[in-house]
């Protein structure tokens, strides 16, 4: 065993350079824990020049990333570029076939090519630790992986894009817009220039792909889920569901049911008493719920410098410690090719809103539209609009079926009084 | 490596059931994860006709606990006889001197003689984890020791005693006093029949002193630990904080200050906004405030029979998957020889109620005697009693320290119309 264990970086945007500042400001204290020097050997980027606030002194630039995958004195890649092909795919694979321990904190990667890359790494006796790819620096695939192994779990759900999150919780507290709030957290960097990712939620199906293959010890599978971004919610929406005693959270669920497993991200209703309700902001959470433990609740950050650094050091500072095993716990060959169900198979409750002309008897003939679909309505609010004669309907259901209220819905939507298209958000009940 | 990891359980009580129950029942599964087969192949209780609803069939018997150190088939030892000296030490000792990993549940043990093992287990280069101990199935030293380890940690808050917690809860949503709620958890099963330790802060202060070395990379020291139970919180005081904003929890910090490293375990004022405002019943929960990361925040079952197996459990799963290093992260010798901070040095907000004559003037000299001792008070409470002519007070101060606080109840407490000693809890800000 080496006295330090050398690093290259490829990619020095904000999380890189979380990395080389944390590694270079807190050495001694992380070579007491690691049991041996964390070096930065080399790194790599796109542009030399560019001002990072770190300092680069003594370590060696290399122009291509791939470089780094072939120089001999490294130990360690850390692949912080981003993106599911090209440099990033190029750069893991081509470390792990020269025996290098790979860290990564990319999500789409993993999504896409972590088994691949697993397998590489399992051939090569190599770590491959991804850590900061989900929920910024909450240690949830430590905990997934190693801390709840023990259970069986039954569902994960997690709050896992900032961003939405964000937005869902100011739109709350301020009753404002959708479109307002988004220019807002792009103020704020909260928000990237193209935020379509973490509102349309792909970026959380890429982290809940990982989370399924972790808690259910199967093959990831990013195609087989169930995706809403959260454009559609309204502030109408959000101030019904705070009457109703809900607060809408952008939720990504995996959990096991009698038709497989479902993977779904969509805005949720959840009950203000649940914890995951209270979880505000760009904060980050994953209530996992276990055979053994019961319900475990991780919140903290889920994203950010800090806190996506802190978790790529706590991956180096675990392969310096030889503390690490297969990337997903099991051995690739041994994960189960298990079978997905679709969001047509989700069974629960359901908030739904209706804009409708104000005349009588339309709220009968809605009430019956459910009763017909056996559907039990659980609470109605209606509110009128006498401006233009039209009136709003929010209704929770009690537990049915998606094909049921996709079916209630579509019969709603030909009634000649519904003014618009009517508008179905997901109850998730724990 | 061999295909099986041989495990020998010494005590067969909640816990040891429980462990057995899970290795039996999921056996495959976890198997997957281990990379190998995890088989018990002896236990150890005191009474071997006790039925226990487990399977035993196959398995050795040994009378002595400490036989289980001698087997020379064994290669874990699960510790879960629980006591800091006698069997459970000697058998500890024994076993990782033989070059045995030990695997245990004992706080009291880690508390007290965890440098020294962790010491011997260094020397034998074998495990030695004790995940169990603190927080039941919460992973919460796996998330210290490796998940947080590259921030630097300021403050741990835990609900660490499950027993206290649903004590403070049940009073608060019942208003019933300590000792009926004491009765009804008893009769529940939540508290012992003896309760002392659970309810005096002591069993809370095992832990803690095991979290405050793992966060703050220093030597245990459990006497350096300011202790405090909750049987002096009474209805009106969970009253009056719920009025003024707060809930009542049984705390455990750890706290990095200019004066040194505080442990204290003391009932708390919490602000009812704070996440662990709300972890109620025998819920268990940590904070933990890094530099990197921010705070991040654990819940989950502290205690009882699942929770607590699957934390032992996982730490054989770590053991077979050869994933474990240091026990306290850094080697011993490298851990600090920290300096501890009294209570006498706490800075903080309080509550404090008084019974006092009702008489006019009286809060006047009290709310004197305060700004005497420089201590801003920010709320107060005052209600009648007529029938006998008492008044009770309960304030919340400004940041004062605890030396002002007690000089000031000292004078209070001699001031003529005090027909009671003043109680003052201690408020926690986040």
């Amino acid at each position: 065993m080496s006295d330090s264990l050398k690093i290259g970086i490829a990619g020095l945007g904000i999380v890189g350079a979380g990395v080389v500042k944390i590694l270079a400001g807190n050495s001694s204290t992380l070579a007491k824990k690691a049991g041996k020097k964390l070096q930065i050997v080399a790194v790599s980027a796109r542009d030399k020049k560019k001002k990072r606030g770190i300092k680069l002194a003594g370590i060696k630039w290399h122009d291509s990333a791939l470089a780094l995958a072939k120089d001999p004195e490294i130990d360690v890649i850390v692949e912080l570029i981003g993106g599911d092909k090209g440099v990033a795919y190029e750069l893991c694979k081509t470390a792990l076939k020269s025996g290098k321990h790979v860290v990564t904190a990319n999500k789409a990667l993993i999504a896409a090519r972590g088994m691949e890359l697993a397998e590489l790494a399992e051939k090569n006796k190599v770590a491959l630790l991804f850590e900061a790819s989900v929920a910024g620096g909450i240690p949830i695939i430590k905990a997934l992986k190693e801390g709840l192994a023990a259970n069986n779990i039954k569902r994960v759900t997690g709050i896992l894009n900032g961003t939405s999150n964000f937005i869902l919780s100011a739109m709350a507290d301020e009753g404002r817009p959708f479109d307002k709030v988004l220019r807002e957290a792009q103020k704020l960097g909260y928000a990237e220039s193209d935020p379509s990712f973490d509102i349309n939620g792909k970026d959380a199906a890429h982290k809940l792909a990982i989370l399924t293959a972790l808690a259910h010890g199967c093959r990831i599978n990013s195609e087989a889920i169930y995706t809403e971004g959260i454009n559609n919610v309204s502030p109408d929406d959000i101030a019904y569901a705070n009457e109703l005693g809900f607060t809408i959270r952008p939720l990504s669920i995996s959990r096991m049911s009698a038709n497989g497993i479902e993977q779904r991200v969509h805005p949720s209703l959840v009950r203000k008493t649940e914890p995951i309700a209270s979880v505000n902001g760009v904060l980050g959470a994953v209530l996992v719920e276990c055979d053994q433990l019961g319900p475990a609740f991780f919140t903290g950050a889920g994203a950010g410098q800090g806190p996506t650094a802190s978790a790529v050091v706590a991956d180096i500072i675990d392969i310096a410690s030889e503390r690490y095993s297969l990337p997903f716990g099991v051995a690739v060959s041994k994960l189960a090719e298990a079978k997905f169900s679709g969001i047509e198979n989700h069974k629960g409750s359901y908030y739904v809103r209706l804009n409708v002309k104000d005349k009588p008897g339309v709220l009968a003939s809605i009430t019956a539209a459910f009763s017909k679909q056996d559907i039990g309505v659980e609470a109605v609010l209606q509110k009128a609009n006498t401006r233009n004669k039209t009136a709003q309907i929010a209704l929770t259901t009690h537990h049915t079926n998606e094909k049921s209220i996709r079916k209630v819905l579509k019969n709603i939507s030909e009634m000649e009084y519904v003014v618009e298209t009517p508008h179905m958000i997901r109850i998730e009940e724990f």
